[in-house]
């Protein structure tokens, strides 16, 4: 081949290539790649978190407190309770290591009260229950005074089911019936969030709840809708911070216990 | 007075009375009351949860799995892992009922895939560790093989608070520092929801996990912003389920082991 | 002061000094710090959104579709409607550009199916409207056929508030009563995101609603807690995408018509 | 057959029967149905929401206040604006009803400081524009004075997608590029929701955001994860109520106006 006749070859493959790489482009736009990181920038130190010694377990469901942890009842006394008619000591039966209801003095609740938390509480319902449904151990553990976390013998018995243990009480039954039978202790470990209000008193973020009960998610950051109603819907009413409040139904059965109750402010 | 007067001051009184009856209507206008409920109304029976007898406690760490779960790991075989590389047999070490890291073999995962569910896992950074920071046990769990909660040696150690034990790696450090000394079991019990995507492959609900750790919360239902990446911001990659991934980091001094993986699909 | 006396002096603030060094250091540990980034390490350019053209405004409620919307009726014809009953066409009134509800014919729905979106429609009450409370030009907006937003005049007319006009109708009233009289023409602006399904038919994450009516925020990402029911409780069950229904509620007066219908799938 | 196997046969599907019913029994337990309610049981009154007359739309993109509306410009002065240097008077160029960036001057904010709100704002690029990619008609909207959605030329000119018009800056692009052109006014609805803090100053629930420009979705309920930084991570940083800021970028060419700015708490 000529020289001429080369450079003419190459001429047209420089079009052919430029035509080629037009439309290449044109197709595969070119943006700017972003800017590569190094490791270090994606690392931050402080502030550090806060060192929590953990409980230790013992049997098969007692966690003792962990380090930070306001221990509400820790088997010797009610020190941390009251009534919640009239503010008096709360007069429930303190007995070897656990608090049994005491149907005469009615319900109980914290003095402290509380917005955003990490709730531990055993309960037991006692091995010689009687009474079918409803009327078989049951109680009830209040967020905020307000917010019933049902807590009944749900062991082989069974009732509607937005009112089985673990249910948000005449709202949302529980994922699973996760009990242990009577004379044998359950866990309940509670993670609440507080609603947020708005002025007029409705609610700008709803409360949210998390329930595992003996290991087992029973309510998964579930909204609730409103305060816990016998009858009709729930309602909403402007709160702030508010007591846990355990339930004395009154059945006429054998009452049930608690032990080991602590909570951890989030 | 006469018959006439009467007459006027009756119209008179009368105009009033309407007057300040119009005026109170005003004021306190009866809205129609919200009918009564009876209480059978918002009690509903079906469908029943389903029963699952909860695992038991042995020690301080070891809880057996529920009767639903799916065992990952019961201490005697890795029947239910393989290597993310090829799928070939998972070549960690098993011994004692625990499963050991082998720095040699690399990552393994389940071969079962995940989206939604409740995982529980125990892991023990052997009592001899050595190293500092990063370089101490350093393992992970990755949910759906792409997010990574941090498994590190945190006990009285310091590193990057984005990093430490029970951190969403490279994003979210945890709300404590809650961990047991080396050669004791630690506990992670998580509640993962998986992300929900929109067509063009970013979240339109975005995956959230809870993480707590020896009974304590360390993240609770935080956001996961996108895959766990060690160089720079995380990414949003479109997914299906996933498996459970156990990260081989390779460091220089003993391996850390992990015992008692189960897991529930919720 | 004597020479003893003062070294003792300078001692003893020597001393103090040390430990003032000491507390202010274990409070000012010093960690490492984050690694500075550059600005365009934040920056990425794709993928690049669509261009979506954005529609033209005239008079006080038109908005015209942008050109990536689905016009779902543009004053001509029922094409894109059908009877829910049976799936044969749409006979409500078409007439001057806009539809009017035909009461014989009863509700109708799109033919389309649709799970997230954005929803514009225009909507007026006849200026001779007779009637009271829900008796008054009564209409809806479905959200995939089963979640109704309330359309009715509720201009200078009371009623219950989850049953007035931009209400989630028996369950959340709105923030507004946003209305513009009889005779003139309403718009609803709709940001719906569809529920997303657990396997036994429970809501995983429930659907969320946004309304502006005449620019005004009437739900501002509600939640929705079920179908809308006229009696009871809302109830959960589970489907797929669905249709936009609008309801012919068979009030004795004039009724209400609707124009310039369009969404755009998110 | 004989007759005695005939009866053995008999009695054994008698059996089977039985058996068979037993199961059926078991599967098709009878429950309590839930009591039926009446529809006024879920129909409420009160509180009757506020009413709001709403604005008046002049051509394309202006529409006027609602009535209960904060004007935080009506196109005849800075009244409700101040420097966020000193708190002197806004120095912008107000001028034909609207008013315009003037660079000596730097950023404005308003007087007034917001939580959950809903804004209107309208601006326009100038006709005759100059410059590209970031440097056309750069100015931003901020939320409490902290976070920016961006305000941009975007119109057929291509930038990072987490920098144009729309974007949550440096964080999410717009889900739609909704720009009408240089010399058009284009319009931003937005519905913003503050973030509620912890007392270790992190996001307890971080804030949101939804724009819609020019009737297009653009935000869609977007989680905003810090402060807008221009390097580096967003920040999370505690702070209450705080101001609407509009930019004063500092481009050379011509600057951006805007007009028709109100706002109503949420």
């Amino acid at each position: 081949m000529k020289k001429n006749c080369l450079l003419k070859k190459m001429a047209i493959t420089a079009v052919l290539t430029a035509l080629c790489f037009s439309v290449y482009a044109q197709e595969q736009k070119e943006y700017p790649k972003q800017e590569p990181m190094r490791p270090a920038m994606s690392e931050y130190w402080t502030p550090q978190p806060k060192v929590v010694t953990p409980g230790t377990a013992t049997g098969n469901a007692f966690l003792s407190a962990p380090s930070d942890a306001i221990v509400l009842f820790d088997g010797k006394d009610l020190s941390e309770w009251e009534s919640p008619k009239d503010g008096s000591p709360a007069q429930w039966n303190v007995h070897d290591g656990v608090v049994t209801v005491n149907k005469k003095a009615g319900d109980i609740q914290t003095k402290r009260k509380f917005e955003n938390f990490q709730l531990h509480i055993e309960w037991m319902i006692p091995a010689n229950i009687t009474g079918t449904g409803q009327v078989r151990g049951n109680s009830g553990v209040y967020m905020q005074g307000k917010y019933e976390v049902q807590v009944l013998d749900s062991y082989k018995s069974e009732t509607y089911v937005n009112g089985q243990a673990g249910s948000i009480y005449k709202q949302t039954p529980p994922l699973a019936n996760a009990m242990r039978k009577p004379g044998e202790w359950n866990v309940y470990d509670i993670i609440y969030s507080a609603p947020v209000f708005k002025e007029d008193g409705t609610y700008r973020i709803p409360p949210t709840i998390t329930v595992i009960q003996n290991g087992i998610v029973l309510q998964n950051h579930t909204t609730i809708l409103g305060t816990t109603e016998y009858i009709g819907f729930p309602k909403v009413e402007k709160h702030g911070a508010g007591p846990i409040l355990l339930q004395s139904h009154g059945d006429p059965s054998e009452p049930i216990s608690f032990r080991n109750i602590w909570i951890r402010e989030l």
